[in-house]
């Protein structure tokens, strides 16, 4: 148990989508009722730029724009995590200035990509972003984007020199996700939203679901009953959540990326309940059919899930 | 044939090294005493920001420095190409754009990566990066860092569509290659160390070789041999720089990784040839040890390179 | 809930290894103590020529002397599975045929490998050798070795055809299990170590841990544990078979493969505890070191580990 | 230049298919057929069992029938090669024995796979087979299928041990072959259907060209223009064979796999020509489509290919 806790987030934080205009803006107002509907549902906090923000397609002007929309629509009531994801160091910085600047409690960093490094330059990666950095850093660990992943030697690594005040994990192995948990004591949240109930089973601080966009009170009820021991309403909450996420299998891949797709039927899904005006994804994704939205609707009426009353609205 | 190639670089083009001093800074000496060392070798052209510039690594500063001070020292002499390098299209605009304004020529662009993007979206991404840019760009393969292969439907629609000028191929795969210059016509550099005087077999326009940073003569006669149909001449001075090309394996990957192994590789025989001051890499990359570096040297002399006399050294 | 499940195997089941002596012949002595130690330790069903058992460095003779002495030495107290693995559906009927021949109960068959299926040639697969064969057959998920997964829809369409009566999941990916238990009620059984309480609690059916072959005291108390509900005992018993599972980290990697390792450390401990004679593998796999034995008796040793005193020794 | 060449394959050797009649036995008269064509087209050696013979669905009564039809209806005129290809070194030794007792000259042999060997590991297996043959033994790089590479310095300690005669390279990285020649001087055979004339002006030995089945004439013209120094007609006749290759590209991959679309396509071919009677693939492979089949005509008539007119027919 090495880490200092003090600084990390808990509970559940989803990772936002960014709200875009039919030009490809930020849409301000998209992203301030998304955030109302967020702290109404009872989040922990909230996590932007991250890859289901589409932090790799946002460019310097929407990353600020984002990150100070969502810090004062917050207003202070949980903690504002921002992504700062690059290849390499010194670009991570540039990001970690930014998002600490525009308001993010806390930075949320990969591992180095589109080079190949050792493990241990690795660790130093994190070591040069932490010391430049005013806010805590957050480790997160994405091999399906990254190539590498975040061994428990490395976290551990990061825990013991409190490098890193947290674990974002989407690596889906749960194996290595259990002996960090033995190992470090780190608070670790998992990015998966279809074993959120198993990885609070082993340990987990908190969630990370993409899917938390579209229904925030699913994620938040299955945390609690975690939290409170209760077994099974958290699984049975975690198998309604199970079918809302068919959502992301309706795209056509012989048509869109499969990041087109999974994050295209987020953003469907969120406008068809009023959440957000516009489905649109950054260049160059594209975007659902309007079959293909349907089929959202389809599987949101399945599963309970109509047209959200948002405060202000 | 559908390209407009009048716009397309042709010839020996090195993907320049980034020189840095001893705090990390862009060794702004270094730098233009490489491109005067480049220029006398014949070069017919330098490409900056590459994989081997380790474009990943560097900061916004950095690049402009990088770009600025190249095209100050090249003078026009040669077309100055610069990679821009990022995940998605917005970034890359970015990029672009500081770019052309630093003084590039043209612009280099790969695959988007982080995401997983559909074939489609790789082209949309190509056709908004240009649309945006005053200067021509280039289309950059190199699955190895991006993840995602430009196929030859891919490059066949960049071509007919004018939406690139050239083709730079990091693939290591030269069947597609021989493929996309059988379908395009399109310009096609290939960035291979060991295959230089097969790709100009092939019908290559022209060569963008890390190694030559280190010993620009040799591809320089490599590429004149192949254009004038002397195939002995180019094979043997190809197995000369294959011989040179063993410095990348030196370095214990055990302690360092591949790309630093490669790319310190390069860096330590450049130091010994006296082209740059110091050896180092961008963080978080590590370097080679005192006895590496020794074996880069008996390498340098077992193939005729020694210390360099640059024009106002 | 489709499945036929009367035939299928539950509990622990250990993977066995294939004991043999310094010629590379099977040692059928040792083979028969290891079922005894076995069965004394309350194991539901053994699984030999699997991935642990060698299956792929077993020739013809061995495959059948190893069926022969298991069925021999079970004399019908427990299920004998026997791995089929091979790379298509005629070798793999050859395998099924003689393993059933030799007196195994099931048997267990991998996608097929070295060519590349279509998930709809996977399942005809399944399908032509379930229909030539007098036994049972399991499914046998290790993507790691053959290079393609099983499925939800796979294996889906495998339960619901009654092709399969289980599946064997040995591909680390708990969201996939789950997804198959939701849809197809197929008895699953996990061949992970490390997350054996996690897959009971997701519903699983039994467990194959190739550790099981050093301490299946440990999986039996374990899947006892978890089957009376009794969540913390099993997780207090997994948490010290996670600190005995590290015995397959210490071999020198730059010495011997991965699989020697592993295969290695388990038969090394075996024959540190007098269950086997021999920690030999097959060819061309290495063995470990003097040292390294001894570091897998330290850890067999900090787990509470030592000589067994076998029935009959 | 270590190996022995004397026993060393050279020139055209088409990896020969299995013709299957349409109870999926060995149709023995296509199969006399094939190989007489082959021999009118003056090919240099045959090899069957390998990847395109589909050897990983034949089991041991087709192998046996395949190596003896072939080696009887060749009767000595050119060297019969035969795949030898399984996961381990025991299983090898098996179909090296089957292979030599059924009349091959020799033996094609992969490195370890299913399990993840070390290169130290591979080398000892290619020993042990060696050591176990009565006739001599090719190594077969081909990673795609087998998930690991045969390195130059794997390739180079074969050679030095004369523990091969040969390498068959299907890796389709000419560096390493090129490095691999260098190196050892080991005869290699190029596997590739789109760079035979690449290979040849590298060093090659010879070609053993899936595509060969359908046009033996195509790639002998190729090989003898090469070897007599023409690059011109070699790179013409290439230029025509690739148009061909375009058969692989029919099939839709959404319904059967990459290795059936390619197969399929040959068979195909094969059976429009004449060559063979039917064209289906060994289970659990699908076909090509009626639409398909007319698409692969269309092709052979593209490049001047019609039905052949063969001896005893």
């Amino acid at each position: 148990m090495v880490a200092d806790t003090d600084l990390a987030p808990r509970g559940v934080i989803p990772p936002l989508v960014s709200p875009l205009d039919e030009h490809g803006d930020v849409d301000r107002r998209s992203l301030e009722r998304l955030v109302e509907f967020q702290l109404a549902a009872g989040v922990d906090g909230v996590f932007v730029c991250g890859s289901t923000g589409e932090v790799a397609l946002l460019d310097t002007v929407q990353r600020k724009e984002i990150i100070e929309v969502t810090a004062g629509a917050v207003a202070g009531a949980v903690p504002v995590l921002a992504g700062a994801v690059d290849t390499g160091t010194r670009r991570v910085a540039e990001h970690v200035a930014q998002a600490s600047a525009a308001g993010a409690d806390a930075v949320v960093v990969t591992a180095p990509f589109y080079v190949r490094p050792h493990p241990g330059e690795t660790v130093a990666h994190f070591r040069y972003v932490q010391a430049a950095s005013d806010v805590p850093v957050i480790a997160y660990d994405i091999p399906s984007a990254v190539g590498t992943a975040l061994t428990p030697d490395i976290v551990t690594e990061l825990a013991e020199s409190k490098t890193v005040v947290a674990l974002k994990d989407s690596s889906g192995d749960l194996t290595s996700f259990r002996e960090i948990l033995r190992r470090t004591g780190l608070p670790a949240l998992t990015g998966s939203e279809l074993l959120a109930d198993t990885a609070m089973g082993l340990g987990a601080a908190g969630l990370v679901p993409g899917l938390g966009n579209v229904d925030p009170h699913g994620y938040v009820r299955l945390y609690r009953a975690a939290l409170a021991g209760d077994v099974e309403t958290a699984r049975s909450e975690q198998d309604r959540l199970a079918k809302l996420f068919t959502i992301i299998g309706v795209a056509d891949l012989g048509r869109i990326g499969f990041t087109a797709g999974a994050l295209g039927a987020f953003k469907a899904a969120m406008a068809l309940r009023g959440i957000i005006d516009t489905p649109l994804s950054n260049r160059p994704l594209g975007a659902l059919t309007a079959e293909e939205t349907l089929a959202v609707g389809e599987i949101l009426e399945s599963v309970g899930l109509g047209a959200v009353g948002v405060p202000g609205d």
